[in-house]
């Protein structure tokens, strides 16, 4: 296990706590001392690491850590598995699996849907994306940590499904703040609107499958559709104004509904939003589905 | 009722099952003919229907139109009641309840978080804010649409309510929308996303309450809280943009992210992004709890 930040300590002592042998290291020393008092073994260098056993998993501080530390151990990694779970970009993993695979080293890319604390738990979540090979041979190893979930060939996939669904969670925060500081304007806590808008979205998250289903059928036009003119936030952006509250977040959803209303498609659904924002390469042939 | 949109006709259709005698009129005529036949009133003009009932309730379309269809019988309202259900701003409601005041009126404005279709289940929710002696009198009319809140005097509160809830909602729904177009790019369908973001999200919501405990005690160093700098979507971005998938409502939320960084508050938790957005008038003396 290389880098033990909070994440790579929770991955080795879950490994420790289903009875694996492991080896750990860290840039900085000293972050060791609980795995190894529980029988890991300490490595002083990333060689003796990488060479105490056939798979290799790092868990370190996005891309650039990753080639900093394995590019002076290449040799030492020929023949040998690298799960690599740090965070990065989709492209940032594709470069790593096409890096290993000039070295001749086996490579999995994985991207962890937990924080820290889960790891081990049912709720943590990994999606593995590369070798499929490598994926079914080591899965009883993953699953220790959380459930895991194999994305396909593509080794950039683990990440581009954990940045897409970090994406729509942060979005989902940012309406939360800018909810709670219209409210907070005239004095209603934070905590008075999160107890209004939790049971709110949770159950608003059942419109993400039938907004799919208009997506992947690609007709706007289907019934029953709430339209992009009704779904105009502008007196919302307005009322926001009218608040003080900044309206950045919720103008820039609005910009995406106005592009769509503008190029003729007002009376459409509110799904025809995503036109706005969809892939303007229209899919990489190379990778993963058709 | 005034108004048989979508929304009016399920109202007026609620209030007649359950009972009620009910006078309806629209500006278009014929919409009314199924209200009519379960034994509804038809009005043929405004002034008609308001005459017909001690209880006005007007359910049209924004504000505008409420005055074009009431300023002509505001001598025909004198000394009733209106409730108004119309979608407005705050700022648009609090105008309406001056207005109903100069009048002798006795105003009271409600929102609707439901579809017409959600009107007299459990899950229908009616936010009401003005004259709390109006809600208690009629509020067991108002239980038979849905679940009823009152949200205190002001009467631009239920307003404020109901679009801080909905700016949240359609956020949530632009983060789908541009997680599925990540994602998309690489050929999973919005179906496949969808069932992995559902749950993912819902189970995120628990996040609302976390957060609005920090911003309620406005203390964002306090310990366990994952700072901006970790929070920083700047790889996100990239990603997207590496894909051809437009990233402007995530770069919104990293603008927010950003200038509290900038402020040298990057170490401190996510919830500071709140700061971002909050009211610059820091709330109205005039409105709500203090």
């Amino acid at each position: 296990m290389l880098g033990l930040g909070a994440m790579g300590d929770a991955l080795a002592s879950r490994l420790l706590g289903v009875g694996h042998d492991v080896t750990v290291w860290n840039r900085t020393p000293g972050r060791d001392t609980k795995l190894v008092e529980r029988g890991a073994q300490a490595a002083a260098t990333v060689a003796e690491a990488v060479v105490a056993h056939p798979l290799v998993v790092a868990c370190l501080l996005r891309h650039p850590s990753v080639h900093q530390a394995l590019d002076p151990v290449v040799d030492e990694l020929r023949g040998r598995t690298l799960v690599n779970l740090t965070t990065t970009t989709p492209d940032e993993a594709r470069e790593l699996a096409d890096w290993a695979s000039q070295h001749d080293i086996a490579y999995l890319d994985g991207a962890i849907m937990a924080v820290p604390a889960m790891i081990g738990t049912p709720g943590a979540l990994v999606f593995y994306s590369g070798s499929q090979t490598l994926f079914d041979q080591h899965r009883h190893l993953f699953d220790s940590w959380a459930t895991s979930v194999y994305e396909g060939p593509d080794a950039g996939m683990a990440s581009l499904v954990d940045l897409a669904m970090l994406s729509g969670m942060y979005q989902m925060f940012a309406g939360f703040f800018h909810g709670a500081a219209m409210v907070g304007s005239e004095g209603m806590t934070a905590s008075e609107f999160a107890a209004r808008q939790t049971p709110f979205i949770q159950a608003m998250t059942n419109g993400f499958a039938e907004y799919a289903a208009v997506i992947d059928a690609g007709d706007y036009t289907a019934p029953g559709q709430q339209s992009l003119e009704f779904s105009d936030l502008t007196h919302i952006i307005r009322a926001s104004d009218e608040q003080g509250v900044n309206p950045s977040t919720l103008a820039a959803v609005q910009a995406l509904i106005s592009q769509q209303i503008d190029a003729g498609h007002g009376s459409e659904g509110l799904a025809r939003a995503f036109e706005s924002v969809r892939s303007v390469k229209g899919g990489r042939p190379a990778g993963g589905a058709a």
